[in-house]
């Protein structure tokens, strides 16, 4: 099953981290993004060739320590449609490289708008007489304000295809208290969403005692993060928020159970932007990336223990 | 002010319809669909060049009756790049038509995410010296769930730009009540969104009375909605859910205010594929669509007063 494929690799690589592809025109080191300016001039489509070569190498860099990478879609989205062909290039590359794939679309809306959503993200679509898959991702992010209609198409082609998905549920912003720490009876609104996903999901356990719909909880709200753990022992958390928003290895250590399983950390800017901070014009960023990906690592292994 | 630009639309045509361009590749009437798949086969670039020009057609027969148009992201994405590129080229297509366009993306993230998305779709990024504007809508939808932090870089984008944004409130699908009603403190959930957006925006009232922060409201909870009408004075509503959906005119009367104004209703299905009750195999898609179109334009000026 999609998380058990994720905690396998987690497992292998002692590392539960999964390392944000979030690029913007400047975390590009200029000697890449002049290149393709060259090329293409100065065009949404040279942007988007910067960004596929520069997660190319950062994937080269990081496959055989990290299991997994999730490209953010905002930011390919800021350059159009190419930004999007290069969005499709880099999971391609990274699932050929052995790693899973998490597309952070944070989609959601009504049933037959989900069905889309879910068929293009995870599935596939039929033209004249063939089927395709536009990005076939491991898994993708959902937003659950919709309720249950909007989250189970996602689930249907889960099941249908091997695939995953996490709602939010307690985001690591510092306003996700404004809505989601709403009471409501004896709950916080976030608990309500934590428990509707559990119980649609609960068909669909793995050989890990997971469900294919995991949470995003943030590392930012640690005490949080361990109540909901708790909470929701089957489902797999997707943790943002290490790193440059402020969280930390002890912060996140209460997102694993007790056999240090089901939670995977997310880091982007800490990890794809180490290089501005080695004073080499961005000549060493993949090295720069790995050995900040490695630091999180270790970091990781000394608040808790992955087997 | 974005607003005041859609509403003098509405008041011009006497006509607060707004259509839904949501295709589906069995939307497109066939002998459309067959000529794009001989041009460049069973792939994802025939199906988009197909939409595009479905699109445009459609917008031909609708630009001197309905003010706006209302693609869903969904549909394209489900096309990939090739699809998102369509997106834009029916956007385009409908601004120079004259058409108000609101892209229906549904976004929400962290405040740095929200700001890329609303820079994509609202606004410009700069790549080498160049400010290039990717989709350029005149509005989009966005998902509140991660509180003012997701919402206020769309407002920053929106008074820079002289856009607007429409946040879900109560959608108009079954399921909206598992979160949206959950009763907090005296008010349900839904309220305390709709309150938020006011707050957030109350610094940008244009001509007619409304802020940049608009709301979508479903057709299908007609007392939600004239009770939201009532609630939020200074908001202009986006209804879906009208037609295939089951909201009637009746059940929108109460998204106007005394006036008629300060709503859009949206129709997709209804409308886009009003051909497939004519037996004539889709060669008369964009009659249809019209005839489809001027029947609901007739039924909501029985309904109400837009002066």
């Amino acid at each position: 099953m999609s998380f058990d494929i994720l905690q396998e690799k987690i497992l292998a690589f002692e590392n539960p981290t999964v390392v944000g592809l979030d690029p913007l025109p400047d975390y590009v080191p200029a000697h890449i993004m002049d290149k393709h300016i060259t090329e293409k001039g100065e065009t949404l489509e040279a942007a988007a060739d910067a960004y596929a070569e520069y997660n190319r190498a950062l994937i080269d860099a990081l496959c055989d320590i990290v299991p997994a990478v999730k490209p953010q879609s905002a930011y390919y989205e800021l350059l159009g449609h190419a930004g999007v062909r290069a969005l499709k290039e880099t999971a391609d590359y990274a699932k050929s490289r052995g790693m899973y794939v998490i597309g952070d679309v944070k989609r959601g809306d009504i049933g037959s708008t989900a069905e889309a959503y879910s068929a293009a993200y995870l599935g596939d679509v039929t033209i004249g007489g063939r089927a395709l898959a536009p990005f076939d991702f491991d898994a993708v992010t959902v937003n659950g304000y919709l309720g249950s209609d909007g989250i189970r198409p996602f689930l249907d082609t889960c099941k249908a295809r091997d695939k995953a998905i996490f709602v939010l549920v307690k985001t690591s912003n510092p306003s996700s208290a404004e809505l989601q720490d709403q009471p409501v009876g004896g709950r916080k609104l976030y608990d309500v969403v934590g428990d509707l996903i559990a119980e649609l999901s609960k068909d669909t356990l793995g050989r890990y005692g997971f469900t294919r719909a995991g949470a995003v909880v943030g590392a930012t709200y640690p005490e949080e993060l361990a109540a909901l753990r708790r909470r929701l022992p089957s489902t797999f958390f997707l943790v943002p928020g290490y790193g440059a928003q402020g969280g930390s290895a002890q912060d996140v250590a209460g997102a694993f159970d007790g056999k240090g399983r089901g939670a995977v950390i997310n880091s982007s800017r800490a990890i794809i932007c180490a290089w501005k901070k080695t004073n080499n014009n961005g000549y060493d960023f993949a090295d720069a990336a790995r050995r900040e990906a490695l630091n999180m690592r270790d970091a990781l292994r000394r608040a808790a223990r992955f087997n």
